[in-house]
């Protein structure tokens, strides 16, 4: 059984106002995939580089245990390319460059070994990609969550309809959510949604946490409160990673489990950004895995006696 | 022993996607007195308003319990009176009059009978008349909780920063916090608004919540999903209001007693916005607060074995 993660694999070029890098190695699929790497074992990628993407660059996924086995390395082609800065705020970015090179006609290649899969994530992608892989995996995961964005619902709505009731979570921001639904309040938003076919939304705030619905339930998590945010790169597709991976390593797919995946994924999250890249979430240790579960159990921990 | 709010007593006049009102009584110190009335039963208002506010107004609070000795009423002048129209998202509204009319040389009379106080809510004012009641009281309360915005801001930093460094309790919301610490990460604000004077800084987030900080600790409380907001008008004031009204029933001031006021604030907000003024406000039972209280301990709980 395995955790199979689909996205980007790309080398990005980030300035924020702390500072500025290469290229380095990044992608949803990169952030995901590391992230899910601390709960589970079992992490496998499908991409596509070109390649100026050497065997270092492939030690990021192995050195961590994830098979790579899925990821195609096209010769005498380039890998995405993106660059990006970010304002003073942090909130905003200006897209520098954004070179699809391999990523122009990229399809998803599912490798035998990978048919084991249980839990697939689908990372931000097409709709069109997205929708190939589940029909490429000879049976139906067990759970598959989808984080998609707002450039697909003005672009492909249709197809990205069509994936969206295909899979069990959705993960979008509180902006995606109200374009997807066409209502304002994010709770008439989740309802409509959940008619979509996903049984869980998770819709993330960034700084303001996240909110989990499903049925009539929901969950509001926090976000920390950080006094510094050196890079945001990665987070949101850090945050899904280890939503699945600690999904994956519980194996039971309920509610309770679902909060406490978000605060996993969150705690990771919240590595994530603070150094540039994935810097940060290469070499996680336990405890301070442990710790930073500890601050958000304390974070939002309040007891009232009736 | 008492619960001291000071603050408007206003006529306003409402209207949203849903509606329009006549003129209904409203104000900060209406709002912040029907909510503590909920917890303390000895709840005294300091304010001014003119002979149009007559005796079925004044029983709004007289009808809670309230004791209104300090609520001023000028013969042959006219109350405050704000109109205001909200747009569609409910986040932002235009405002259509302000007419200061009694306020504009608001001079507040602490009765005798008044100087019990224990526990001080200095609703919105000038950071002037906030300081004169602070002056005009024998002994210093228990616990002085502030309520200001950014308008003071501009117009009297001095005299606020002045006001701020007499209270214990300091409430703003996100944009105001920035603004007095020149500070934009969250953490970072509220680590040098601690050093103004106040123990404990609330920082409101609307449909995200509050943050409580003290010291090295940090509460995050949520805010429930609303499906419809029909008037924000006075949420902050109540969340003031329920806020100290619960420590003022519990009586003792600490971290955990101050998350579980937030939590008791935050409820009395959301029933404030499921009508129009004060409405919703005026009547709830021990049953419908219980209830929402629950909904808030379900909405943030979660268990993480470690």
């Amino acid at each position: 059984m395995s955790l199979i993660i689909i996205g980007t694999v790309a080398f990005d070029a980030i300035e924020t106002p702390f500072g500025k890098t290469d290229k380095i190695v990044g992608g949803a699929a990169t952030y995901a995939s590391l992230a899910a790497s601390y709960f589970y074992n079992k992490v496998k990628i499908v991409g596509v580089v070109g390649d100026d993407f050497l065997q270092k660059d492939i030690d990021t996924f192995t050195n961590h245990g994830i098979d790579t086995e899925g990821l195609q390395i096209k010769a005498g082609e380039k890998s995405f390319f993106w660059s990006g800065k970010y304002h003073n705020d942090m909130n905003s970015r200006d897209t520098l460059a954004t070179e699809l090179n391999v990523l122009a006609d990229f399809d998803p290649i599912i490798p035998e070994s990978y048919q084991d899969c249980e839990y697939l994530m689908l990372g931000n992608l097409t709709p069109q990609i997205q929708q190939t892989v589940i029909n490429r995996l000879s049976n139906r995961p067990k759970l598959i969550v989808l984080d998609t964005m707002n450039f697909w619902m003005d672009v492909a709505m249709d197809d990205l309809l069509k994936t969206i009731s295909m899979v069990d979570v959705l993960t979008i921001n509180d902006a995606e959510a109200r374009q997807l639904s066409g209502e304002y309040a994010l709770v008439k938003a989740a309802k409509k949604i959940l008619t979509m076919g996903p049984k869980y939304l998770i819709i993330k705030k960034g700084e303001h946490g996240a909110l989990l619905f499903h049925e009539n339930q929901i969950f509001s998590a926090p976000a920390l409160p950080l006094a510094e945010v050196f890079d945001p790169t990665g987070a949101g597709d850090t945050f899904a990673g280890g939503f699945i991976g600690y999904l994956a390593k519980v194996g039971t797919i309920n509610f309770n489990n679902m909060k406490n995946a978000i605060i996993y994924g969150s705690a990771l999250a919240s590595f994530c950004v603070e150094k540039f890249g994935n810097e940060r979430i290469l070499n996680l240790t336990e405890a301070e895995v442990a710790g930073r579960i500890q601050e958000f159990v304390n974070l939002s921990a309040f007891t009232i006696e009736a």
